[in-house]
């Protein structure tokens, strides 16, 4: 695909839509436009564009259809794939505008938000409506649901609730030739038509401009308790995961970490946690519900369950203090590991009961190619987040060795059933994996769709496959 | 799209795939497969095929779209939108013996099943193993699963416990052109490349046939309460279901029914239900969970809620049999209404909290067009199933002018936000009324779509679309 560049005449007629005001072109303004969360990548793009309304980008996407200028959608710029670099360059439609939460209907618990708004912020203000929206990324404090409905987002209390696909009701979206479109209806269910809304989910902001969200809503659980079980290995705590489910339980959380994740949680924040020798591996477990017995019994089954693989201690959080700490010590682990060293960051998934294998051959691998890594996730899920550290590898073996043992790792994940991402999406940097899972038929198929959607490519061109 | 019919040498070859055994050609072994449970709709196939392998579904596929023949699968012919009628002749492709239960992995929650299990029977098989797959259509007791899949079927218990999409997780299809994949991986989550599992539930059989089908499932709730509230008033009875959620209780079913239906059940079924005066609706609420305490405290809050709805009378079901009546009598009422008179059902679902203004619309059209209706569903997911009866209508007006009340009705339920189905599928029938929703971007989208699965249109022509 061969695109054109931005011509004075075309920068204006973008400005014209947008207002001079949208629209960055300074080398220095687009800084910060230029990399995510995902390693060191760094891509320009050759303009910023910054639209408020549906129509403004309506317009643009014609506009940039029209003269065949790569768009690249951006949500807060926290994705661990590279899905919002701008490889192409060209336009970089920042959604930063969109950050109005439009309604919270009480009646029918849903809400219609933009896809610029904070996770987090609409979370807490659902909670103080008593309602719960429970798909809370581990940078829920700073992402964007339109980026957690782009990347089929997950977190913590999927293992429960169910993913954001149960969540995600209806959007309002822009398709590359400017058209706009609800996919679907703001109903619980919905057998008409293929399902747009299910494609448009994880979809990377290949397909169109999400511009309007509507999320279902449930009521909110009164009571929780979290516990912290200590293991001496990695694989008597991936063990016990799927141990707890057979139990008859389906906690709200149940996540893992390895030794290493912690003490680089300690060392980066200030985290007052007594992290004891001889222990490898923790679960973060909650359990919640609206009655406090109930919530009790349950741990103690759990407990009871973790007696049987070894597990060396169990903590019960007895504060909302000292809950508040456990989590951050969770969700504070990426940025932490990543603070300590040059990182690549794989998001595997298997199915749970294959955790501990999954995680041994992991270190394997390691093991074999000269690479440290710091593992931890959703077990629950079966979904295990790999940070390789750069360490004391050299350059060489950085940047050349290591992608064959990356690659060992996606084909031992497969092999266990499993598939190259969770929920972090494909973007730029799993591209190159995606032929250990999927055949030259998945890909056809998925061209012709994304053909059927974008024509002229011009959408996040690059991307996924 | 012109097809061709099946010449002798064609037949042959069908026969070669799957033996003579497995082919029908005689009328009267055509007749059953002629018409679901769709109005009186029937049209015949050219051919019956009942296939046992995958590989013997891609053999017939690839000779069926090589000579232009056109293929419409079926599973136990309960749909009700005439989604499994081969309106233009051909091969019907029976998924009859496609009737293995694969695997049930006690390790991961998660089953394998082949389409044309019988649901009941799969939900018993897992029962006995304590977990729990909680899609239950009204049909389950004959339904494939694999219909339920292709229609994105629901029943009482998505509206705790999540969709059929929630429960699907990684389908095993053949493609028009014979080739077979695996939609995506067998993981709780999953974000590598478009959803093609997502894309194939509710694609009623016109993207590929699904042959192997991975299920998750969940720890099963060992206790339940289940209450019948009587009203007298539809719109009193559909106000008060918002109002349960709102006060922060997910019950596992909330069922609709309006008294016409409960006397016809009553004059079908050997059903022992006291009907009393004065009252004109039901709603049949089950909560479950694992402590029956808490299932006590939630059916107490459930009853102030609706003692501010006009609420006439609360029957507890005190034993396993009375459970077992009341459900009874719900899940028979598709029967016993249709069993009394020529009918069309419509299948509505809107934001649960418009259902009063829903059921009173539908009543004021039946009004004007002298239909009489009786309503019932899934009050809690906003879907209310709409049973026209013939009744002393004119088969003039039947024929005719009903259908312009059937357009009135889902004009309604498209103002109300709402769309033409829930969990029954366009189909056949409801095809016309898609652009009441609808505009040409989606159509163009949808055909796009079909286009890239299935070139030839040789796959369940007529539908959707």
């Amino acid at each position: 695909m061969k695109f054109n560049i931005i011509t004075g005449e075309i920068l204006s007629a973008i400005k014209a839509i947008v207002g001079e005001d949208a629209v960055i072109t300074q080398h220095e303004g687009l800084e910060r436009y230029s990399h995510d969360e995902t390693e060191d990548l760094s891509y320009y793009p050759d303009i910023v564009v910054k639209p408020k309304s549906v129509q403004e980008v309506s317009a643009l996407m014609k506009l940039c259809n029209k003269h065949l200028i790569p768009v690249t959608p951006r949500g807060a710029g926290t994705g661990l794939s590279g899905g919002a670099l701008p490889v192409k360059g060209g336009v970089l439609l920042a959604m930063e505008r969109f950050n109005q939460v439009l309604n919270i209907d009480e009646e029918n618990l849903q809400a219609t938000v933009e896809p610029g708004v904070i996770t987090e912020v609409f979370m807490d203000m659902v909670a103080t409506k008593n309602l719960l929206y429970p798909v809370d990324p581990a940078s829920k404090g700073s992402c964007f649901i339109g980026g957690n409905v782009s990347h089929g987002s997950g977190g913590p209390r999927v293992v429960k609730y169910g993913t954001i696909r149960e969540y995600i009701l209806n959007l309002e979206v822009v398709l590359p030739n400017g058209e706009i479109i609800w996919t679907g209806a703001n109903t619980l269910k919905y057998a008409s038509g293929y399902n747009l809304t299910q494609l448009m989910i994880g979809s990377e902001g290949t397909l169109g401009i999400i511009t309007k969200i509507v999320v279902k809503l449930i009521p909110r659980p009164t009571q929780d308790a979290l516990m912290m079980a200590s293991f001496s290995t990695n694989e008597s705590a991936c063990a016990a995961v799927s141990a707890i489910f057979r139990a008859g339980i389906v906690p709200s959380a149940l996540e893992f970490m390895e030794r290493k994740g912690v003490e680089w949680v300690i060392k980066y924040d200030d985290i007052n946690f007594d992290l004891k020798d001889g222990i490898e591996a923790f679960l973060l477990i909650e359990v919640d519900g609206t009655d406090q017995e109930v919530i009790f019994s349950d741990c103690e089954k759990i407990n009871n369950v973790l007696e049987q693989f070894d597990c060396k201690e169990v903590l019960f959080a007895d504060s909302s203090a000292q809950k508040e700490e456990l989590w951050r010590l969770r969700r504070t682990m990426a940025v932490s590991v990543k603070s300590n060293s040059i990182y690549k960051e794989e998001d595997t998934v298997v199915p749970r009961a294959q955790l501990p294998q999954l995680i041994k051959g992991i270190k394997e691998i390691g093991g074999r190619y000269g690479f440290e890594s710091v593992c931890y996730g959703h077990a629950g899920d079966g979904n295990l987040h790999v940070n390789i550290i750069k360490g004391n590898m050299s350059d060489e073996d950085w940047h050349n060795k290591l992608k064959n043992g990356i690659r060992e790792i996606f084909e031992l994940t497969v092999s266990l059933g499993g598939t190259l991402s969770g929920e972090h999406g494909i973007g730029l940097v799993q591209r190159e994996f995606m032929s250990i899972k999927y055949s030259n038929v998945h890909f056809e198929l998925w061209r012709g769709i994304k053909n059927v959607f974008d024509k002229k490519g011009i959408l996040n061109p690059g991307k996924i496959f």
